[in-house]
């Protein structure tokens, strides 16, 4: 733990207050990755705040010191930098690791969200490729993650990466939530399926993004959701959020997972879903998808990014593979439409959220993460607002 | 060359006596294949009929006497079997190796056009499992070949695979056209892609595949047309059928083509379109989609039928690989509508035709498609009838 500066915004930027914030399954993945582009130490949190002023943060180092970690992070607007309009001081925002810049080709079409504006760049700000953290001790810069940063009760994030929650009455814990994992399985099921009514699902992997994936299947109208797990505790949770059938690949026998959706179903699904960031997986959840229209949407991140391998012959009957990040939510447009389906209880978030705990516990927070005990554990980073909350 | 006999149809399966047929290079593909399930003697065409009589059959024996071709063939109706009701004898019909039941879930369904009732038996009829083909000399069974059968003045197909073509005008040579290569490239832009105006398109292959993917891009509106192919000549055609920009594979330096790609479109095109069968090239056109909406589509037959590799990392990125057979239309609702825009000469077919010729030159055919120097080759079956036609 070391104490770091935290800069002010700069032009398009926007420094924020984070209230709470959430772990996420890409966290870890990233920190495992071998050949992600070099980062230095990984902010896990921080306290205190000032423009150019020695701020009290919570610094945490893993591995060889080239990670860090973005977080799921409600937040208050503390200032901003020139030409921001969108936010302004008060605003309760939820920032997010996808830009989404409002007038490029791709924020303007409903095709992507994918913003081709704002490229990122590893631990940098994304505009001017600067940081603005810095050690108090040493000057030594440190940089931040995915665009968002930290774990932290203050951070700097482009405008860009900013949504804002407006008057929402959202619950600071569910609105972290939403900027990441949930609307990731949420989103998919929405956004990139599409799915009708009487759909047929198969769900590779219950964690948050496999059960959002679940919830915002039966959201849609899916007559059938099979979840597939290797933790048999998983199918309490998931039955609760829409799973209707589990499937435990040990169990399975001689046959594989995809044979057995396929009698299940007669011929396969018409959706599947990967949520592990497993090849292998994600080759297996193409097979079980149906002859004419399956589609397989790969949310899951490979860690050494491989390749996936299709059959060349089972795509030309009409199957498809494709994939998104953030569910392929648009930040800005979407991610107030869900906070709104959880003001209105269509969206229910309470079953994703397994543990609360303060900032100081961050770390069992990830060993808990690590050993799939979790899903998701909320990080208070003030103890007195945790209490207010009840949380 | 031998005489076989044809039997007459049972039910639910029409008799036909083939006009003029053509080759596709799937012909070639099949032929080539090592491990496609055992069929015998490949019948080139057959001349003559009657129900239960010998009849004067051609029928050609390629490589180990275990392959068959299907034709593209406009033909018309000699007799009907029982429960055929949807056409008569002297109705102008056009035989595809695709079936359409009209009331199994996915021809009931727009979003498939792989008909899951009646499921493809190598060489035999699709319902019963037998065949109408026998030697005459020894009666030895002749097996069909993707459910249509044949370089023949007459066949026998099962009503599914027949669609009526009614009233239509549209002479012989263009309707034979429209069973396969031709709709197969101008429904996947028509259906698969559901390709939108001011669309940027690569089209790898440029055979009738490809250059009716570039016609179909055409008609619906796409602004740029890039076509990929080993053959300089195909340029040439190509800009007659739309293609705006050609790439030779070989002429690229130390650049791939999908980055010469990338650097002409400012990130890859919105669609791409695999027409030969290669999983190299299907990688390739993957690689030269766009992120954030990018779609690839496989319409090549890869004749060892080896798994294509897509990047697990990349595909997250909004892009999408899938693939069609017949370019994603239904037969008996679509191929009316592609004859009826053909005399409305929205559609342009006369540039595929590049040869013609009588039954008897059908290995010289062959020749020219293996060597790449035809698109379609015309074979009539009665020379009288190609006087008449002027062809």
């Amino acid at each position: 733990m070391v104490e770091v500066e935290v800069a002010p915004p700069r032009a398009h930027e926007v420094r924020v207050k984070i209230v709470c914030t959430s772990l996420c399954h890409t966290d870890l993945t990233f920190w495992r990755m071998k050949d992600f582009p070099a980062m230095y130490p990984s902010i896990l949190g921080h306290e205190a705040v000032g423009p150019h002023t020695k701020v009290n943060l919570t610094v945490g180092w893993h591995g060889n010191f080239r990670r860090r970690f973005v977080s799921q992070t409600p937040s208050v607007v503390e200032s901003v930098g020139d030409h921001v309009e969108e936010v302004a001081p008060g605003d309760t925002v939820v920032p997010v690791f996808l830009p989404q810049c409002g007038g490029c080709a791709d924020c303007l079409s409903p095709r992507s969200n994918i913003c081709s504006a704002l490229s990122y760049r590893p631990g940098l700000m994304p505009r001017d490729g600067t940081t603005r953290f810095s050690l108090a001790a040493t000057g030594e810069p440190v940089h931040g993650f995915l665009s968002v940063s930290s774990f932290a009760e203050y951070t700097v994030v482009d405008v860009a990466h900013v949504v804002r929650l407006g008057g929402s009455a959202l619950p600071p814990e569910k609105a972290c939530l939403l900027s990441c994992g949930v609307s990731t399985g949420v989103g998919a099921a929405w956004k990139v399926a599409a799915l009708e009514p009487g759909s047929t699902v198969a769900v590779f992997g219950m964690g948050t993004v496999g059960l959002a994936v679940a919830q915002g299947s039966k959201m849609r109208g899916a007559k059938r959701i099979i979840g597939v797990d290797l933790n048999p505790d998983k199918f309490e949770i998931g039955k609760r959020l829409g799973v209707t059938d589990f499937i435990n690949p040990n169990d399975t026998g001689e046959k594989t997972v995809s044979q057995v959706i396929k009698e299940m179903t007669g011929g396969g699904v018409d959706y599947s879903f990967e949520c592990i960031g497993s090849t292998s997986v994600m080759a297996e959840a193409f097979e079980s998808s149906r002859t004419g229209w399956g589609k397989t949407i790969i949310l899951g991140t490979d860690t050494a990014a491989a390749p996936v391998s299709i059959s060349s012959s089972a795509i030309k009957r009409g199957r498809s593979v494709t994939g998104a990040l953030l569910g392929g939510i648009k930040p800005k447009d979407d991610i107030p439409v869900l906070a709104q389906k959880c003001l209105d209880k269509e969206l229910e978030l309470d079953e994703f959220v397994t543990h609360r705990m303060g900032f100081d516990d961050i770390n069992r927070a990830f060993d808990l993460l690590a050993q799939g005990k979790c899903l998701r554990c909320i990080i208070w980073m003030d103890g007195a607002e945790q209490k207010k909350a009840g949380a």
